[in-house]
């Protein structure tokens, strides 16, 4: 069921307010029924949640209604959508992480988020043939069926998301701007074609927020969050792209990273993480042979409540209790890549749900 | 203290038996009490070890006497010595292998073969940059007082022997020939300056033994069980250089490769290594890191018999019965290549010897 139009603005409204991020939007509408409720609750149940007074106090200014009020008038346009941690359409994978975004701005098609993705990332002044091999794993892994998701940065993420296009295949940026703030500039026509190739825009901060360097790393946890794994091309030791993979290691993700020359500085970053045991890439195919068991699972049946049919491993444990991600690898002895791949599909057919970052089978 | 001439001897007719490898040896010395006995023993008591009749029948021939003989007259020239499996000299290391060689012929030091040694093999037709990443390896490893050992073929053994010998390092060579049929013939030169640098040149193979296919696998067996990590440069899927370092694993040995672009064929052996668990070096500091043990080691103070002065904590470990470096690295928690290095100190400072595959403590 959606939400309410008053609910929706009072969502907006805690994801205007100045300093307030993901874990603090999650403990309030922990404590209160909903945000609607939160916004009119008095400032001393703010307080007694450990949240600063400037909070409390900003919940009514003019700034934050104007800002959830733009953002109203924004998604009255076609193509535009919000979605919501803990409300359908958003993606099963993110709403995992502890710091999942309450809400995320998408531009494009917002199913696309649903379907197994694979993240590239890599350094912005990447060297030709390190651009050439990223156009090229993208062209492959999206003819392959995978959605490639990026940054939209210069470098790298550009020559992946050119490659998934090339192939006809669809892909994904998360931008560390607003919406309306698309960055780097001399991006805009690379992100017209992604939409134009049935891709999406997403951004978790207010549409009207400009480049910040902070925010950029933040946005990576989106990038690996949505992904089962994340493809490292080129990177100096010092990139961004190794905050990205070290960040998807620690949310289970796998990490692949393609070598180079021991000469080449922009292979350091890549020969670093296989060192701390990123999986070593030479082609496609080593990357699917991980991911096996995203190929492997048959499309679920579906089983009627009461019916007696076989039913897939990971319900059978849901069945007992809403499990997290990890506990289900454990459990079932997959590697969480497969665990991960299988609720992807699962949530896909109906069959599982995620909520309050656990998973529950939905035809238990 | 040195063997009879004549039990020498009867080493070196064992080892001119037809078929007869370092299994049949061993197990013939074990059954007998020495070399000379087993000879002088009935053909029945061979043939209840499970041993042809053709090799009983060899004993006395013409050919396996003069073979002996010519070893023998061999040896007379300096510089030149043969080392016994069980008796003093020997490399510990290498005496730890199930099929350790029974003897090795030696030209030049043999004092070497008891050093800290590091393999690095590779491709006999490598690309010229892995020629000199090799050469550039073997020339710091060297300065940083690892003997360089390897198997004096073209391509990155030459190289490997060459960085060496530019450091003022040695270097040791382990033919897959015997000792008077120097191959390939184009590294005469190399290896003369080898020996003129101070290195050794060393076979398990009867003297006059011509190139045979069959026995370069198996030297290079020898090549890693001397070592106490092999590094493999440039190496295609299907290298000798991959049986190398496939040894080396099982042997429980450290296994380093270098990668390279994945548009570099000369790379794809050393990436499949890397996929199956050795260690990316971009430089020597990630091999000497690997093998801190062997740096940080003091060196041990001799202890009188009776003293109450501190005891290596391997020895203390040696004091309760002899053990394998498997077991003394499970015992002691080390990693076993740091094990094999402490071994091999100690083994230098008398403090331990190896017999019959298993350490035991010195001064106990």
């Amino acid at each position: 069921m959606p939400l309410s139009p008053s609910e929706l603005e009072a969502r907006l409204r805690l994801h205007a307010l100045p300093g307030f991020g993901p874990r603090r939007h999650r403990r309030l509408l922990e404590a209160f029924a909903s945000a609607s409720a939160a916004l009119s609750a008095p400032a001393a149940a703010w307080r007694a949640l450990g949240l600063p007074a400037s909070c409390a106090e900003a919940r009514r200014s003019a700034e934050v209604r104007q800002q959830a009020a733009q953002a109203l008038a924004w998604l009255e346009q076609p193509q535009r959508q919000l979605l919501l941690l803990g409300e359908p359409g958003y993606p099963a994978l993110l709403a995992e992480l502890d710091d999942a975004p309450p809400l995320l701005f998408v531009e494009g098609d917002a199913a696309l988020l649903e379907q197994p993705q694979l993240a590239m990332v890599g350094s912005r002044r990447a060297s030709k043939p390190g651009l050439d091999t990223a156009r090229a794993f993208a062209r492959q892994l999206a003819g392959a069926g995978f959605v490639i998701t990026s940054g939209l940065a210069l470098g790298i993420d550009g020559a992946a998301h050119r490659g998934a296009l090339d192939a006809g295949g669809r892909t994904l940026a998360v931008l560390g701007t607003g919406l309306q703030r698309l960055y780097p500039a001399r991006h805009a026509s690379l992100a017209a074609d992604l939409l134009a190739g049935g891709g999406a825009l997403i951004s978790e901060l207010p549409l009207d927020c400009p480049p910040q360097a902070g925010n950029f790393p933040r946005r990576n946890r989106i990038i690996s969050g949505l992904s089962l794994g994340v493809l490292v091309v080129e990177a100096s030791p010092s990139s961004g792209s190794l905050i990205t993979a070290r960040l998807a290691a620690e949310q289970g993700r796998e990490v692949y990273a393609i070598p180079g020359s021991i000469h080449h500085p922009g292979a350091r970053g890549c020969h670093q993480l296989i060192r701390d045991g990123a999986t070593l890439v030479e082609s496609i195919e080593h990357i699917l042979e991980a991911l096996r068991g995203w190929q492997n699972i048959a499309p679920p049946q579906p089983v009627p409540p009461g019916s007696t049919g076989e039913r897939h491993p990971l319900l059978a444990l849901l069945h007992a209790a809403p499990q997290t991600s990890e506990e289900l690898a454990l459990a079932s002895g997959w590697p969480l890549a497969r665990v991960l791949a299988a609720l992807t599909e699962l949530e896909l057919d109906g069959m599982v749900a995620c909520e309050g970052g656990r998973w529950l089978g939905g035809n238990g």
